[in-house]
């Protein structure tokens, strides 16, 4: 599993959407972990950090954690995003865990808390293994 | 309601994380849409439109198809996400639609559709009502 | 078209759930329609109909819609039920509509509404694309 | 807590769903656990459990996971059900964990395993906080 989270890892600096908005990738005992900072282009209009990020965080820390016990790419079926509580200013961490994962089709759930600890945003997601290889 | 499609534009207008990725809004007959031409800042490590993207546009055509519909500020509770079909180097437009607007809660879909007309993806949110002014 | 809506409905005759709550399956125009009249037995315990019954039509109602435009077995991987109003002694119709049918994946929507016309619920569901015959 | 358990397994009896399809409730460790012998009327077309069973266990095991922590009424306002795996001829045992109790909004999951301990369904599930008593 070790070459394969050091090719995630390698693929990930790749990853434009990622970069932009701040966020690095890590993996701990077979969790994926996203890291964001906060920055002001995170927000909503009322200063607030947007849903989408929250969601970004769960599609990326869900997906990491299940491509690990992958050889080739999964493609997202389909995702879901609980926002907990507001979060203004703070940090995000956001951590996936693998529910299942099937020949055909995986499932990983996704929790994303503040610096400070606060459960902030909860979620899950669907994969489909396709043959395309990562290199 | 003219006049709440006003102050809910120039409330998009102080929003960060669309200007960053670059989303524009406005209102068609009631619904919401929200164009995001493409830019490389979007993309995952493959080359596709990120997962994230398509979640930003699902909740912020969902939320303004709904807020029109509010004096008060309305809260983000949960949104899902449909990935339909990879994009590549495409432009999308989001179009959210209100399905209902209780006293407490609201519902809304979306659809994200590429330039050239392909569904890309689809959504669906709730949405509780606060008390919060918009100003 | 036609003879598959024939093999879907002698199909379903053979579903024990629907014939245990009380559905019945019909197609409109494409649309699969699944009737529900009120009985007891549908109830939870403050005597309003249980989340899960309009799950069930949900699932049903997306299920069809999608079903008929496979020749083989579609599998349900994730489907998703807003509860949109509390319901108490009213027959339920549910009409799934087909957003997309890919060559591996498909998805619906379902909408429930009482008999007097309140939208009630509102769904969705992926499915997959199996090799299983229908007989 | 135990009293308020005592109070909702009093009210569980009245659900006439649980009852019609045999579903029984109990708590484990602050967990709403509820069990479902195999039986007929649980099948759908093809000889599996129909996905609305496990959609109803998953809104059952949730909404008693979250109901033992508040003192009135809560109401579903969505949940969702990813299917893992088929299951013909098997009990299932479907086991609810609160996420988040908040002042007016609560979120929890819930797994559903097979007598023999495969995980076959996964959910998850938001319920708004009303001001009705649980007599």
């Amino acid at each position: 599993m070790d070459e394969r989270i050091e090719r995630l890892l390698q693929m990930y600096e790749r990853a434009r959407l990622g970069r932009h908005l701040g966020m690095r990738l890590r993996f701990e005992d077979g969790r994926a972990v996203v890291e964001l900072p906060h920055a002001p282009h995170l927000d909503h209009a009322l200063g607030g950090i947007h849903g989408g990020v929250f969601a970004t965080l769960i599609d990326t820390a869900a997906w990491f954690a299940v491509a690990v016990h992958y050889e080739t790419w999964i493609a997202t079926i389909e995702f879901h995003t609980r926002l907990l509580e507001a979060v203004r200013g703070e940090g995000l961490v956001a951590t996936g865990t693998l529910v299942r994962a099937g020949r055909r089709l995986a499932t990983a759930t996704a929790e994303v808390r503040t610096a400070s600890g606060t459960t902030a945003a909860f979620g899950s997601a669907s994969f489909t293994v396709t043959p395309l290889e990562i290199d």
